[in-house]
């Protein structure tokens, strides 16, 4: 089992954040390949970084070449998963869904702790988007930004800890980490609070070998059936793709 | 890795496909049990035998002795999850939210089809108290009852081919397969249909052996948390338990 | 007019209290019969407790010999309505949907005061169930378990009255008392806060007689028709049932 | 218990129905009087003449001289109720809400059959503001303006049959009647179809009864308090009010 | 362009608020006509006195003698709207609707600040109807009533500030001002607060003026087609109208 | 006041399309400049070239040159909306929801006739984002794809007439041209359906004239509010902007 996992933002330490984690709960037999866009914002923390991301994570997989047999998109609350299973045929897990429906296994109302404000309409819609929103009792943000969550682990898990309290006093009783800058704290947060803390990352990738195992792939019958052959102009951007492997909807010109 | 599975009624045929299936996915490593209740309808198929059913799968677990590492309930659309989430601190995972959270991965809208018109409701309710109603657009039943669909394995794929064909066409992209009976018809419908089609059993297992494998167990901070210690009468039902291993909430005179 | 009143929970005393205040309302010619299940919780606070009782409650019934012209259900947010729905065909009234349905007639929003914080996610179900939760504006818990609210009236009048003014304050102008165990505390509380204050016992019973006076019935066309003819194994749980007089769904074998 | 019915239009000949329909439910105690709005349209179907009538409705009981101990707004799925309940302090009971909240006691979804389909989404946001739209399946129109009613009861009650069919094979289980002007069919059509048909005049006065009973009145604390004193101009429409003995609220000058 | 902007209460000081408004911002070319009911409250705040206003404008519509290409409702959260789209054929623009559309074109979240708590409920009633109630983060009332916004300026657009700051803190990032009669103070508040701040009256102007301008009309095919010839009683009720020019739907005897 | 209109695909035949009908609209005083993508999909149809497009329309603003008073997104259910609100903070006023607001003011239900099926969700989701979806009864495809529009007017309306048949007759009352390449033949459409026919682009010009005439500007407050300043790689795409005259919101590096 081959996944491909595809950062959100243009930053190669989050990359390796992600990485890192994604293999820590990889299977025997299942490899990772982490890949970063060549274009975009650093960290995507808001609509207009979330939009242009969305096109760069897009651009980044069509240039792939490689097997693949799933691909999980490594960018909480972050847009173009919709565009991204209709440009591929394998399964794609987005972190955002992943978390929220494990979590939903183990809680009755899980909140979402994210890094910044901004980032929670985002949040919202991909969750609504997605089905599951009603599960999520708030999604609180503790205005760190991506940047900074690896400066100081310590203080990322104390502010993580902390912000957390609210939200399980409301009626939350499991936590969502809102950010795949996150990924590894969960283990971590969750033995200091008592109640479930689920990654994106490692649920993605966890539920990604899952679909490959059971033999499903994404529909191509409704909305991610292949566009129309037409002509594109200047895309993919990132470069000149020659040996696609991964099936590619509709005809690029 | 252990996992419970409990069948939600008390034919034992029911409860072979079940297993069968369940083991068919399993991981090496994971073992599986399979229990069948011993008091109930032999089939759940609406209201009445549902909330039967829902107290004599809690009494199967109640009585169980062994050490699991999470529990597959396997009725589709019964009550009791909720009840099960309270009783154990193991991760609970039922067949209706399980086929549903992973079609919701592979599709945009999915389709389930079931037995009887008298289990919709049920489904429905499962579906909104998991949270992801909204990404079922239509349930049908082929009226053919649960202890029938044994009889002629050929003819039950026929039918629920065909009653895939109209929700497909007015807009569903995915099938869900909405009774545990059907366990192991998806990869045969799913080939005929080209579409994805999930099965509830085998879903729930490989997100039991997600959870376990991840280390989330169910929150005990919220609704699930232990009930008072109070006086019951005649319960666990079934038999008097002495050697309990799993976790049980509140105290049982 | 003969009431069947079904206690939700194995306790005598919360038998008493429920039947003595379904019979200060009752009309001339009603005659109100009380039963209390014989297995089960001493009081059902969340949800593995409710859905035992909920079987207990079916079973109950199940076994009842006697004719009677409307089911009053005497569990606040207790599974199981639904079942019985479908178990007898005279009226089935809950306390949950009686008490709520009558003080949406009163006021704008209605706020519930019930005993323990586990109870509110089955009130939420119960009253989304019957399709009256928009006219609740919030659920709240005097933290006070069941079994002591006879313990001293006084002290639990003044809790319901201090629990009461946060949503007054936030908005509702009614109170519904959200505990079958709460039966002969609406008037006192109503003169104390000057909002209408309502109970669910006597709001049911009331209604059950309307329904009656109607001449209306339980729907056997949809969801509630009697279940197919199957087998049954150790049900009704408590009693072998020889004469029985209401009218079963369902061949039990 | 006296009950003060108003008809919703101007039409002699319905109010007469309603009031003989009203007094065939009335328990022994309870007399009724029946007044007819002295302007507007003959009768209310549509936005237009619904808003019209809201006014001529709360003109009449404004002027209104005589004790009462409940109001029975007669008009289905017409504005003005929650005015109503700001005007006075005596229960105000629907003839939408009754009639649905009853249907919701003894079936799983009702739909609604009605005059003209120009009555539709008044019938909708009545529903909607009760809290109980949910239940509802769908509302059908007979396409029979509400003055012809009466000509040919035979022809009425075979076109609300027909109109039935096609609800009840999609789903719903029970039938209100969604026009006052059909008061006294219920019974003929219930034989006729086989499920609970619910008429809203016999509700509500059934439920008025129940208020009056248990001792409930509107509530004066939220949006239903009496609004501030300040100058009125020609209102009451109808005639200069002397002795109004129905509490009022505000000031009028 | 000739608008007819129709005040909802008897004051004719907030009448002339809101027609110098209105002209403020109507472009070259438009004429603005703006009428006062001749029965009903001096203001209309809560229910009781929208319900009766609604009639009254409907009324002072109907006897209105001129040619009109455009209806102004200039009461905010007032009853009546739908009625008066079936009542004509051109545009009728209610001032909470478009200020509501107005302000979600230019904000996330938007917050209403009204004047009494008394009118929320309605304010919400008419933005649900709209459609667009989801946009509104929260009503909130400065409990001032509509007479006495005139009597002091500065105090009212204080008011209004600090009233602003506990929803800009919550989440709005736009205010919309929820009386006809605060008209005029949106640009001091824009300033004042940062956020985009909108008026009903000046919105509905320019929104009655584009759909006049793209030759738009009120639909009569729907709900808003006349309704059937009748007899009506004593309506309208201000005047016998002669000549009327309005295209009005449905016979009036 | 100077609009800056921008197409949502690399077309220039559909760009002078929206140019001339947004011209035809346009106010004395208002100049109108239309702009094109330089990269992505000829045109918009489904969810991958919908999110390169969002990406492509907001490297098209952030490159452009010159002052403008409000950006017009003509691209119907295109993602990017609230990108470009963060981007820029003059009005942004996007053709999907226009069109659905103005439809709101002059119908109760409409419709929305677009081209492909594969563009439904998009729409969809940029009403439920929009907060109208409500409004909307259904939405329709013609299945003509958007490039051969153009081809045959005259097979294009009555493409769009007889499509619009089903919906009307289904309850919707006004129409909604759901793509920007049907600019100009709502009046035709109008007048042979004899119901309001609304278009995006004139609409959107419309409306942002309005919000320029009334002074209002996308709020920055909340999640409008620039992004912090982070590095960026390759962006904007299409050109290195030089004397950006728009303002930026983000420092772009």
């Amino acid at each position: 089992v081959h996944l491909l996992v595809v950062n959100c933002n243009t930053s190669h330490e989050i990359s390796e954040t992600i990485d890192k984690n994604a293999k820590s709960v990889a299977s025997p037999g299942t490899t990772i390949t982490t890949v970063t866009p060549t274009w975009g914002p650093a960290s995507a923390e808001g609509f207009l970084e979330s939009f242009v991301t969305a096109a760069a994570v897009l651009d980044t997989v069509a240039c792939y070449q490689g097997d693949v047999d799933a691909i999980v998109m490594a960018g909480f609350g972050e847009h173009g998963r919709e565009g991204m299973r209709q440009l591929v045929d394998v399964p794609v897990v987005d972190v955002t869904e992943s978390s929220a429906y494990l979590a939903a296994l183990v809680s009755f109302r899980f909140a979402i702790i994210t890094t910044l404000k901004a980032t929670i309409p985002g949040i919202e819609m991909s969750l609504h988007q997605a089905g599951i929103l009603d599960r999520c009792s708030e999604i609180v943000a503790i205005e760190l930004p991506v940047l900074q969550i690896n400066e100081d682990v310590e203080a990322t898990v104390n502010a993580l800890a902390e912000a957390a309290s609210a939200p399980l006093r409301r009626g939350a009783d499991a936590i969502v980490l809102g950010c795949a800058g996150f990924a590894g704290l969960d283990q971590w947060l969750q033995e200091r609070l008592g109640v479930p803390v689920i990654d994106g990352v490692t649920s993605a990738v966890a539920l990604a070998e899952v679909l490959v195992r059971l033999g499903k792939r994404t529909s191509k019958r409704g909305p991610f059936a292949p566009s129309l052959a037409k002509r594109w102009t200047g895309w993919p951007v990132s470069a000149a793709p020659r040996q696609r492997r991964l099936p590619i909807s509709g005809a690029i010109a």
